[in-house]
């Protein structure tokens, strides 16, 4: 039995309530997101807070991340992140190949403009992680292709990415335009992330 | 690390969110404890749906109901129930000493009047499992002192006792009651279940 079936389920439950206690679910999907990534944001919060009770300090900022990739997504996803890469200079990227919120929609690209508000809570919740270690980011996310459940054997397509900084006032630009974008729902909310990461040499880095 | 703490957490999110979503907290109380039944309700018949797929058919209704208090249970929990009595007549009393999702209130009676939208999806959850299961149900919910997270010895005092009965005709009239009192956040949301227990001559189940 899935472990994190409950957690799953509740999630679910958590968008549909979201969405459905808006009177015009249109207009007000990027207001939805940000309340979602709030909501993420304090469990995170909370969930770093009594999972770091009793560890050492970190010794610095790629070590918090490698605990948010190893830990904290253990923790909550029952797995680990299955790729981290950075530039060394605050942007990360993490990829869960199997990423477990997305992974009860169908397959293919057919409900991936549904992906913003599954990936929401997951942002706030690294953000709210990262927080609380001191760390100020900005957390995006990126599906090319859904995770479906079964399938195993196609599972390297299937890929979310979600990179974190450090806030600069350089990058603060780039919070507000996905702000910006989030609320416009006919338009893909970060493109800036996207051509971003594309743009940067990223290494791989193993533990 | 716990590994219920991401549920925990969102579980305590969505009560603050639909808490504060309403514009007049008071009175609507009673609302707010249906949606989180609801919710608990749509979760559990999910949870139950796979968690059963592989299982054999149950013989009886105790044979059910003993699912729920291990099985089920422990996948939402991470524990069992510790104590299962019934009248043999399609009323279960479940007890669990160390409930999670009230043991981050404080312990004695200072926020016993808050217990209610904390235990309304757990109640929503157990009457969702058993609707897929077959056994219409009307699950309520008691506490008599805070679960507090701390202090593990003197658990045994502190019990919520969920029962669960099959609906017919006669007993219909309580459902009403109860939704009706839930309703209304100055009264005892399940007075008639509290003394029902109290006068129904009630047996333990061993496994």
């Amino acid at each position: 039995m899935a472990d994190e079936a409950p957690f799953q389920f509740l999630h679910n439950e958590l968008i549909q309530y979201i969405s459905k206690s808006t009177e015009n679910p249109e207009t007000e999907h990027g207001r939805n997101i940000t309340k979602l990534e709030n909501m993420g944001f304090r469990v995170g919060q909370g969930l770093i807070e009594r999972m770091t009770k009793d560890t050492a300090r970190f010794k610095d900022e790629l070590d918090v991340m490698k605990f948010i990739c190893k830990d904290f997504w253990t923790c909550v996803f029952k797995k680990q992140i299955d790729n981290l890469r950075t530039n060394h200079q605050g942007i990360y990227v993490l990829q869960d190949n199997k990423f477990r919120l997305l992974s009860q929609l169908s397959a293919g690209k057919q409900y991936l403009e549904l992906a913003p508000k599954y990936l929401a809570f997951t942002c706030g919740l690294v953000r709210g992680g990262l927080s609380n270690l001191g760390v100020k980011s900005i957390v995006t996310a990126e599906v090319s292709i859904m995770p479906a459940s079964k399938d195993p054997d196609s599972h390297f397509r299937r890929k979310i990415q979600q990179s974190s900084m450090n806030s600069t006032a350089a990058e603060q630009s780039l919070a507000t335009d996905h702000y910006h974008h989030a609320l416009n729902p006919n338009c893909d909310p970060w493109p800036q992330m996207k051509s971003l990461q594309d743009s940067l040499p990223l290494s791989t880095v193993t533990s």
